[in-house]
C-alpha cells in the first residue's frame, strides 16, 4: 500500500518551480539548454559522482551547495565541460553568474551542470544565448522542455511525478532524468533532477535523497563506466505550506516513499534507454543476510557483460549467473542457492542448490523472448534484498559507442 | 638485456615432460582431453580463481596441491563442471583416479582441470575414454596436441618454450594455456599450464609463479567477468640437474625474468585472441607512486566497455581514459596526466595535464587503425609503471556470447 499517487507532469508540477528547455546551438539540432527555477529560495541537496576526474560544474556544485540552499539549475547538454582545466571551472562559474544576472538572484543560488563529450572547452557565446532564451521561456509547462534538453544519446524523455499528503496538506515531487551511456552502478545516474514543494529540512532532504539514491540511481547499470558528471540534485521550496517534515517520523516516511518511487521510476528508465538495449533486465537478489550482500551480488549481476549477452540471445545461460554472484564479493553459499528467470510468459526455476536442475529449454527461451526480464536469485540465507535494474548488450551499443564521437 | 632465449616448443620442451591431446567426445569434433605427465615426480604450484563459486576441478586441485607436490595433469575442454554440486567433485576424484591408474602413480599426485559449459555433470565414459586414449598417446612431441585439446572458443593455441642457464646447465620452461572468454582481470587466466626441467625448491617455485602471475594474467582482460575454473599450474621436475634454486639468489633472477616472460606471452596470446577481438590494446600506466596505483589504473583502462568499443571504432577518445583512471580507485592528480596512443604508425599525445591538448584527428585515425594499439598514460608522479592487456569491444563479441550454449 503506497501513500502517494502517480500523476502527469515533472519538475514542474510542484507548486513554485518553473522550467524551459530551449535550443542554443550547442549540439547540432535539438534542444540543449535547460533551466530549472524555484520562485522561492529552497533547501537543496545533491550528490555527486565518486569518479576522482570530475567536470568542472561538478567541482563547483559541490561547493555551492554546502550551505544547504539553492534556487536554479542551469545545465547544458552536447559538452561534458569535463577535463576542461582552469578554463573549465571559469566557464561553469561564469554560466551560473549569467544566470543568476537575468534571474535577479544571488550566484551562489544557481547550480550548474553539463552533459556530454568530455575534453573541449564550452562555447561561451551559445552557453550565454541559451541563459538568454531559456530565462525568456521559463514556464509553469516547461518541464518537460527542460527534461528534452539534458538528454544525449538517449532515445526518450525520463519524467515523473506523485503527489501525497502531509498532515493534509498536499505536497509534490517531480522530476526528470538522463541517462543512456557512461552508467555505472556507483552514483550512476548521469543527470537527475528532482523538484518538491514540500517544506521539509536541509538534514531530512539530505537524509532521504542519499537512502533512495542508493536505492534507486545507484542499482544500475548500462555498461559499468563511471561518468565523470553524474549529478542528481534536489530543491524542496516549501511552497506547498505544510508543517517542516523531519527525521524519524511518520511524515518522513511517508515522504521516503514518495522520493524512493520517483528515483526508482527515473532510474528504471535509464535503464530501459541503455545505449542500443533491446530488452529491459532486472535482478532480484532475496533472502540474502545483509541487504549490502544482497546489493553486491544483484549489481555484480546486472554488470556482467556475459549475462548480458546473454540475455540479448535469450539464452537461459544461468552459469553466467551464478559466477557473476560469485565474483561479487557478496557472503553467500554456493550450495543453497537457487536462480529462477521470470517475465510476463512465466516464472522457470534454472538453478538448484547451486546446481543444475532439469528445466524446460523452449520454456526458458519463451519467457527470455520478452521485452523485461526478470532474474531472481535466492540466497536463502536470511530476510534481506536488493533489486538491480540494467539492459542487456548488443550489436547497436558497439555500434554507437565505436563512433561516439566521429 | 634478457638471459634467457625463445626457443620453438611447449610444455614438452623442458626434459622428462610428455604429453597428449586427443579426442573423446566431449566436444563434437575437436580435440578434448589434454595430458601432461612428468617421467619424474615434479615440485608444483598453483593459483585459482578467487571466485566464491568455483568449479569441482579446483576444489580438488586446491587439496592436491598442499604437499607442493604432483606427477600428472589430466584436463577436458568443452565441460566445465562446474555448479555440479557432490556429483562433480566425485567425478573430478575419478578423473585423477582413473589416471593414476593408467599411469601407475599415486591418484594425490594428479591435478585436475575442466573447463568448458557450467552446470553440466561431466560425461564420465566419455572421460574414462580420453584418459586411456591420452596415455597411450603420450609422447615427447605431445604439448603442440595438449595445447590443442584445452581450446574452447579459442581462435589459436598458445604456447611458448625458452631456455637459459643456472650455473653452467641449460635448463627450459615451456607453457600452453587457453582463454577467450569469461576473462576478467583478477586471476585471470583460464587453464595455463607451465613446465620446467630445472631444479627449484618448492618455496621458490611458488614465490616466482605467484609473482609473475600478478604481472601476466593477472593484467589481462576480454570481458570482465571471473570465471569459475581459472588454473595456472607449473611443475618442476628437476630433470636438469641444476644446483637446486632458492630464493633470493641471482639465479632465482634469471628464472623469475625466464618465467615473467613466458607468463606474459601467455597472457598476452589470450588477449589477442578474446572473443570477437579485432584490436589487440595494451594500456601502460607510467610514473605511477606505486606499481599498486599503475595496476589499478591500467586495468581499469583495459577493462572499460566505453574504452574497447572506442577502440573498436578507431576513436581517439581519450575523455574515456582518463574516466577510466579516475574510477579505478588509483591515487593520482588529474592535472598532471597525459595521454599518448601509439602503434606501428606513430605515437600521438591526446591528453595534457588531464585535459585537451591540440592533435591531427588524421594522424590518430592513422595509428588506430593498427591491429596492434598502446595506451600510455603518464601520471608524471612517481617511478612505478604497469602494463595491461586486452581487446576491442566488436559486434562478434555479442554474436558469440549471445548464442554460446545454443
Amino acid at each position: 500500500m503506497e501513500n502517494f499517487e502517480v500523476i502527469e507532469g515533472n519538475i514542474t508540477s510542484p507548486k513554485g518551480f518553473l522550467a524551459s528547455g530551449v535550443f542554443a546551438g550547442i549540439k547540432k539540432a535539438k534542444k540543449d539548454f535547460a533551466l530549472i527555477y524555484s520562485e522561492k529560495k529552497a533547501n537543496a541537496a545533491a550528490l555527486f559522482t565518486t569518479n576522482k576526474v570530475k567536470a568542472a560544474p561538478v567541482l563547483l556544485d559541490m561547493e555551492k551547495i554546502k550551505n544547504g540552499e539553492a534556487q536554479a539549475i542551469v545545465a547544458n547538454s552536447g559538452n561534458a565541460n569535463a577535463c576542461t582545466g582552469q578554463k573549465g571551472y571559469e566557464d561553469a562559474c561564469s554560466m551560473a553568474f549569467m544566470a543568476a544576472e537575468k534571474l535577479n538572484i544571488d550566484k551562489d543560488d544557481v547550480l550548474v551542470c553539463s552533459t556530454g563529450v568530455i575534453g573541449v572547452t564550452l562555447p561561451m557565446d551559445k552557453i550565454a544565448k541559451g541563459i538568454e532564451l531559456a530565462v525568456q521561456n521559463l514556464s509553469r509547462d516547461g518541464g518537460k522542455e527542460a527534461a528534452e534538453a539534458i538528454l544525449t544519446t538517449d532515445t526518450f524523455t525520463k519524467e515523473i511525478a506523485v503527489k501525497f499528503n502531509i498532515k493534509g496538506v498536499e505536497v509534490k515531487i517531480g522530476g526528470i532524468a538522463k541517462g543512456s551511456g557512461m552508467i555505472s552502478p556507483n552514483m550512476a545516474t548521469m543527470l537527475s533532477f528532482i523538484t518538491t514543494d514540500a517544506d521539509i529540512s536541509k538534514s531530512a532532504l539530505n537524509k532521504a535523497l542519499k537512502d533512495t539514491v542508493k536505492r534507486s540511481y545507484n542499482m544500475i547499470s548500462v555498461d559499468g563506466d563511471m561518468s565523470t558528471n553524474d549529478t542528481v540534485i534536489m530543491l524542496a521550496n516549501g511552497v506547498a505550506g505544510n508543517p517542516t517534515i523531519d527525521e524519524g517520523t511518520k511524515e518522513y516516511q511517508v515522504f521516503y516513499n514518495a522520493l524512493l518511487y520517483v528515483n526508482k521510476h527515473l532510474a528504471k528508465q535509464i535503464a530501459k534507454d541503455g545505449e542500443g538495449a533491446t530488452k529491459f533486465m532486472e535482478v532480484n537478489v532475496v533472502n540474502a543476510p545483509t541487504e549490502d550482500d544482497a546489493i553486491l551480488a544483484s549489481k555484480s549481476v546486472v554488470n556482467s557483460n556475459l549475462v548480458k549477452t546473454a540475455i540479448f540471445g535469450e539464452d537461459a545461460n544461468w552459469g553466467r549467473i551464478i559466477a557473476a554472484v560469485g565474483y561479487s564479493g557478496a557472503n553467500f553459499s554456493q550450495d543453497s542457492v537457487d536462480i529462477y528467470l521470470k517475465s510476463n510468459k512465466g516464472l522457470i526455476k534454472v538453478c538448484e542448490n547451486g546446481g543444475y536442475v532439469p528445466f524446460s529449454e523452449d520454456k526458458a527461451k519463451e519467457i527470455l523472448s520478452e521485452k523485461e526480464i526478470s532474474i531472481v536469485v535466492d540466497f536463502n540465507a536470511g530476510k534481506y534484498e536488493a533489486l538491480a535494474w540494467g539492459c542487456d548488450f548488443s550489436y547497436d551499443y558497439v555500434k554507437i559507442n565505436g563512433s561516439y564521437r566521429t
